[in-house]
């Protein structure tokens, strides 16, 4: 099968933007003008059972609160505010009414708690698989919208809360870990069960939109995209668009505290590794003039989670790895799902 | 599986509507007012490889076409005009590039031909079935839209086209017909064979894009829906919404004829039941109070497709069908697919 990047640029070739499509395929979301009043935001992601997860790794209202939550982290990449959702959902024949209920709360659920109204959708059989497909439309301020287009050489980049928890979530999870484990062990009461962190890491992902809209509306980005394919690949997609390069900061990376944890406990993981590389992460990665640094900085004030400078963008193309002062090649290795 | 109505139904019950959604779920587009300028309209649709289609009875491309037409009819069903899509396709591990590219060619011809702009859209493997869920941002004039749940009483009831093609189309391909028989034998060029036409009416769907925005704009109908489950279920829709009853004149229906000529030359075939029943038309069913029926003559003139008057609103529940002056109730047999 052509891999989904070589589907995508090849559509984006192929369809003419149409008059107020101020940004078309190829970003987080589309951006839609409408003389003066707010942009439109739009953008759509699928979950499919055997290709993003398997049904016994997750709670079944989890299903449907992540297949909602990573369509929002994509209005959220834009700078902008969800403001309603679509949802299409094709079910296994054998599943019961009370699954589809379950899967449904997890997406009315999620809905809720972003401020989202839930106006529309489908649903159907499926032949085998469940699948989900979530749309979702935003709005930021008109001409607002952080593309992946705007970073230039001398911005610094920034990445919100940690990296390489959802990763190593995934790999427990591959390595035949479950949630309900932990419920046995009352160990979910405590919190600080390392393993568990991962696990609801990957599981309930949350999508960064009080970030995300605070950044919007500063307009202090000059780029901006999620962390779904891993910081080396999305970052990576930045600097295509933005055409220049950069250098990150093997030291300055927030890695996940559950995974330094576990590494120094003696579990085989590489901190760094699933930090550069890990996907579903759904952190803002974002750029910004180093003028407007101290602005940043004021305004992360306000946000829920941490930001951190971690590297800066140069004129030389391509994505590099500064580790103690050495400067390696970052090889994008962005992954395309297959579990 | 719980029935597609009945999951609808329980979402329905359970998301609360937001604030500017004028319409939510439940109509074929969700409305979202917005400060006086024009209403957004908003709505998406699965179709599924082995529950909506089979890959051996269309050609790729109309794969494609037929995803995005079907969620194009659901913007004219409320009056408006579609203005951007999306879509998200997984495709079979199996499939080549090539097929990914013929999917993604009718789709983007289809948005060329109704002139709306493809701005987004998510694809990924799948593990089994070809699944595409297409999601279409229209627009109307502010409180404009038609919905399913203005008909009175004394309204008279129109449909768009004629009826009875695609259900048949879709019987003869489940037959094991197929439009290449026509292809090899040259009968494609003429357009006077009656079985290419059913098969062309079910593979090749066309949305009332032009009368669905022409009523829209004139105001003239008081409730509208297009014929995707069956005319027979289709009008129930719009009965349950707007809590009355219906007769429909069985002499007055615009059958196809295709369907007409085939059953007079022997096959066996009941025309007024495909029409009554038949699913896929995409044609357009609505009810025009009695004093804008004039109106509404005159409006047509300026309609591709011809617009044929087949009942009466009544204010008893209920939908009837009047045989040469005997009312029997009519059952909404709307059909849930499964192919």
């Amino acid at each position: 099968m052509a891999g989904e990047f070589q589907i995508i640029s090849k559509i984006r070739e192929r369809a003419r933007p149409g008059e107020r499509v101020a940004v078309g395929i190829g970003d987080d979301a589309a951006v839609i003008s409408r003389n003066g009043s707010a942009d439109l935001l739009a953008c759509c992601d699928l979950m499919i059972e055997g290709i993003h997860f398997r049904l016994d790794w997750m709670p079944t209202d989890a299903i449907g609160r992540k297949a909602l939550a990573v369509t929002l982290s994509d209005v959220a990449a834009m700078g902008g505010v969800p403001k309603f959702a679509m949802v299409s959902i094709a079910l296994p024949r054998a599943s019961s009414s009370e699954f589809a209920s379950e899967v449904m709360r997890g997406v009315i659920e999620m809905s809720e708690a972003s401020g989202v109204s839930l106006v529309g959708g489908d649903t159907s059989g499926s032949p085998g698989a469940l699948f989900i497909d979530t749309s979702v439309i935003g709005e930021c301020a008109s001409g607002r919208a952080v593309t992946r287009a705007g970073a230039r050489p001398g911005d610094r980049v920034f990445v919100t809360g940690s990296l390489g928890a959802s990763m190593l979530g995934l790999n427990l999870l591959q390595g035949g870990h479950r949630l309900d484990q932990f419920m046995k062990d009352g160990a979910g009461e405590s919190g600080d069960n390392m393993i568990l962190r991962a696990l609801r890491r990957h599981i309930f992902p949350e999508p960064r939109l009080k970030e995300g809209s605070l950044i919007g509306q500063a307009s202090v980005a000059s780029a901006m995209i999620d962390i779904s394919d891993g910081l080396s690949s999305d970052l990576s997609h930045i600097l295509q668009e933005s055409r220049c390069g950069a250098v990150v900061n093997a030291n300055a990376l927030p890695v996940a505290a559950c995974a330094k944890t576990l590494a120094s406990s003696g579990m085989k993981i590489d901190p760094l590794n699933l930090a550069l590389h890990g996907g579903e992460e759904y952190e803002l990665l974002f750029t910004v003039p180093q003028k407007e640094s101290d602005r940043l900085i004021e305004l992360s004030r306000d946000f829920d989670e941490p930001v951190t400078m971690i590297g800066e963008i140069v004129e030389r193309p391509g994505l590099y790895l500064d580790r103690d002062g050495a400067l390696e090649v970052l090889d994008p290795s962005g992954y395309e799902h297959q579990i």
